[in-house]
């Protein structure tokens, strides 16, 4: 299975996620703060991913006995919509006199095994033939291996479901057009790309039975922070009555976080929005608003999908 | 004020708005079929636009001698979705025996005037400081002049109304990001450009008053085909109780439509969506759907805004 980094000699290479699929330049962290500018760069990104990365920069400087203090700041600066990142930081401060790359190695394997049971638990939510919409990329590229909402769809194919999936292209960085395509494509599942603006019409032809997204972090009260986009998928699955799954690791689960409201959301640079690689397709000097993250309120969620069941804000951690 | 065609020494020049704002190329289009290639290519759209080429390529096959009747096929072939383009084509071939250059220069200059009154219509529904939310192009690159959604806002903005705009880059075709961020940046018109998927977070944030959209044909019951990612925003405006407002040149009104599902909707090529310019993001031989239009539910509308005031489906049209 594809994998978006990889320890080698003591120093993290990294799959650049942005050059994808088209290029596969490896990136060489020798520190934390490598890391942590290649998670802020996006080269590596999905929840479960950078929480490891984060985990291996740790590692990194330990091994290297730079200030711990330092790293986990910059670390934790580096995307500060997601709370898996943040909690597997505490972990890994939890070993300061331990083998930290230990640590860091055990949270990747733990990682896929919680994918991968996750999966089975939203596997058994679909209908066979099942044509479902996906948002983002969530798959092996944005874990430790499998995926959350895209493995879902791993699951379900395992089964022989016999699964569709619609790709979102996921505007503005185009993680569905890019990353989820090639992923799919290369697990020769059956997919069709099409524009974050066709899920409307999709679902308003009856081609779409479950919409499948993943999350950044979700509030106790069950709202959801997620790529930009979730937010009117959510309403549109909800205005068709189509289901609308989250596919929620537990580490992504912040009770500290009241409501979704107290989610910060980090906004990203205009230039992801202008043009592509060396194209630029708009004027110059135009203003751009792009926030990389939207609140999507508990009511239009129909299921969280965890590692242990399915989760609900009343209800808490499945036994 | 800027033109997307001119008609000169028995010619007509077409803008090629596949380039803007980058590079501006003007076509020569010498027959009937030179300017149905044009529209197909999208060099030149919008619903008053194509339907005003559409007029001149009339009049060059007539001028030339060629025959009307393979002029009209092609024409007519060129943007099935488009109702404008039929009904000035139908026009056209009232004055088979008279001046069909001077016809479709008349066309041409009514466009222009219907989309002022259109303009003050909608101009009145909006409240001082507005900040509204504008789908695909419709100003004058997209008309004969001024605009329909977009005249709204000049007609808005010459009232002293202080306007900002917010531009959805309207994917695949970017209409929002290339054309008309150009158009309001060369009127000093505030805009700030979002992806559509940023659309339900500005609502969420209670930073949208109005959705103004334009359409290529509008059903006997108000039922809206318009470009792609309409039915989304109306969806999600309705949600949110912000006004959904279509501006509609009474031209794009088809009475033998009874509902939206009688209109046809033009699949694009895949093309539009895997890249841009000589760039591709896309795996090799991924599947892409591109529906260029989608069919908005009258019930979802707050008001129809024609040159001769509000329209709706159980009052007709305005005395």
């Amino acid at each position: 299975m594809l994998q978006p980094f990889e320890y080698v000699n003591d120093k993290l290479m990294v799959l650049d996620q942005s050059l994808l699929p088209q290029q596969k330049v490896w990136l060489c962290c020798a520190t934390a703060l490598d890391v942590a500018t290649v998670i802020t760069a996006m080269a590596v990104r999905g929840a479960p991913a950078i929480a490891i990365a984060g985990a291996y920069g740790m590692a990194l400087a330990h091994n290297r006995g730079d200030d711990l203090a330092v790293a986990y700041k910059a670390l934790i600066a580096s995307r500060p919509t997601a709370v898996h990142l943040r909690k597997t930081l505490a972990r890994m401060l939890t070993v300061l006199d331990g083998d930290m790359l230990q640590e860091a190695r055990r949270i990747h394997e733990e990682d896929r095994a919680i994918n991968q049971a996750l999966g089975k638990v939203g596997a058994d939510l679909l209908p066979a033939k099942s044509s479902v919409y996906h948002h983002c990329n969530t798959g092996a590229l944005a874990t430790g291996g499998w995926g959350t909402a895209l493995g879902i769809v791993r699951s379900a194919v395992e089964a022989d479901k016999g699964i569709h999936v619609w790709v979102g292209e996921t505007r503005p960085y185009l993680q569905g057009a890019r990353l989820t395509t090639w992923e799919l494509m290369a697990d020769q599942i059956p997919c069709t790309l099409v524009t974050d603006s066709m899920a409307s019409k999709l679902m308003a032809d009856g081609r779409v039975n479950a919409v499948l997204v993943g999350c950044d972090r979700v509030a106790e009260n069950g709202d959801v922070a997620n790529k930009i986009g979730t937010l009117g998928l959510a309403i549109i699955a909800d205005y068709y009555n189509v289901p609308f799954y989250v596919a929620m690791p537990l580490s992504a689960l912040d009770t500290e976080c009241k409501t979704g409201s107290a989610i910060p959301i980090e906004d990203r640079p205009a230039t992801e929005m202008t043009g592509f690689d060396d194209v630029t397709w708009t004027p110059a000097d135009v203003k751009a608003y792009n926030p990389g993250f939207d609140i999507t309120p508990a009511k239009l969620v129909t299921a969280w999908v965890t590692e242990r069941g399915l989760w609900h804000p009343l209800v808490g951690i499945p036994d």
